[in-house]
């Protein structure tokens, strides 16, 4: 069956997350039934890269289908961003592989964390940033994240309710990088443990609050212990912005997402 | 009596704009409500330095008021933030000279229109920006808009119903940037008139996409004719971004808004 493979970009706010839950609008579901209208009423499954929580942003989620009846691009791209709802569009649209899985073949993740802090309020970045009242200290920030680079067991950073068997993930690159009130953490890893970048942020932030020291990251990791990392930052300032593809799936080495 | 400078942020698609409308919630009545409740009823009046118009969004919308009960910093600060809706916060108060007048004494302002070309649709930057299907040619945007900055008769961009008594404004940048699909223009001058904005920028938009040759602004501004020009581009891509003081008002010979 042709395989196609789908870029999207949704506001978090308006969904319980990408995968279908019974109560709640998933991004899943708004898809699943826009596919559906399309090709008459057939049951078409979407897989995506990563299953993003309530709340959370995508520019470039990656999502795949097969169909046994293909509709060619044009129909992927109008087609489709005609029949979603407004907080969802198809950015790009293009045949993969047969065999491609947006889910199994993801090498690698970029996402992005957008915080707004030491102003009052910012009703422009309402429910797209972290707002915070005091101020962060970037470069205290960007020296403890930069202890977090590398192939760790980040048990002390994944939820409780996380179910991958084992905690060993690798962070390519963590930039801090701030802009007036704007700070932004842009964090590039093979794969991520459930809650892991937010759990990254809620700590980083207690580093630039002065609450943590910023060389304090290699004794967090080691205790594998979430107790005492930095509480999980609010989904709303998170977005996936970007999943990486080489040929073919990954190796069974590399953990894939939760 | 104690005159205060407040400088706002909002989102103008929860607003009528600035200016108190019969019907309609505006700024300006959101924010002298809130004055009044922190000044035990007392009637405030507040002056905008510019009168944005509905939908139109504000980074540093400048405001002046004068109360003979001041209240301090905190109040004006904090007090106002816990008073006013989400969509519209004060992110700064300072005490200004007692004949300080936020519209009066504006010598310049500067205005950022953003434009999201080229992608089918953006969920993330709905009501942020003007969406067009179709790319732009930054360049020859960029080429006309330097054909306007300077002193010069913007008849041919100003409102139907505009009443200023005459056209003459002087521009001192446009600006105009591209990144991926978003594109911004910049605009920096002493004073506007109504739409004038908004209408350099539909017009710099058909400059990018092949409708209107770059070298056609100067024969557009002698002609001052406004039905010459393109259309008003919307409201929700436009941010009123600083407003310039300096010591005391402006000459007779600056004009100001609208």
């Amino acid at each position: 069956m042709p395989t196609w493979k789908l870029t999207l970009e949704y506001d978090g706010a308006a969904f319980c997350g990408w995968q279908v839950q019974p109560n709640g609008r998933s991004v899943q579901a708004a898809l699943e039934t826009a596919l559906g209208s399309l090709h008459s009423g057939d049951a078409i499954r979407a897989t995506a890269a990563g299953r993003t929580d309530a709340g959370v942003h995508a520019r470039g989620q990656v999502v795949s289908f097969s169909t046994p009846r293909e509709l060619g691009q044009g129909a992927y791209l109008r087609g489709l961003n005609s029949l979603l709802p407004a907080q969802v569009a198809v950015v790009a649209a293009e045949r993969a592989p047969v065999d491609f899985d947006a889910r199994r073949w993801a090498r690698g993740k970029e996402y992005e964390y957008r915080i707004v802090a030491g102003v009052a309020r910012s009703p422009l970045r309402e429910g797209r940033y972290w707002h915070l009242f005091k101020a962060l200290d970037r470069d205290a920030m960007a020296s403890a994240a930069a202890q977090l680079v590398g192939r760790h067991d980040f048990g002390a950073f994944r939820a409780s309710d996380c179910d991958s068997t084992h905690a060993v993930r690798e962070l390519t690159s963590i930039d801090v990088t701030a802009s007036g009130p704007v700070l932004i953490v842009t964090v590039r890893g093979t794969a991520f443990l459930k809650h892991m970048v937010r759990n990254l942020v809620g700590t980083l932030v207690e580093v630039g609050q002065g609450r943590r020291a910023p060389q304090s990251m290699a004794a967090l990791l080691a205790s594998k212990d979430r107790t005492k990392a930095g509480r999980t930052a609010p989904a709303h300032g998170l977005y996936l912005n970007r999943v990486f593809y080489g040929e073919g799936p990954r190796g069974p080495a590399d953990d894939g997402d939760e």
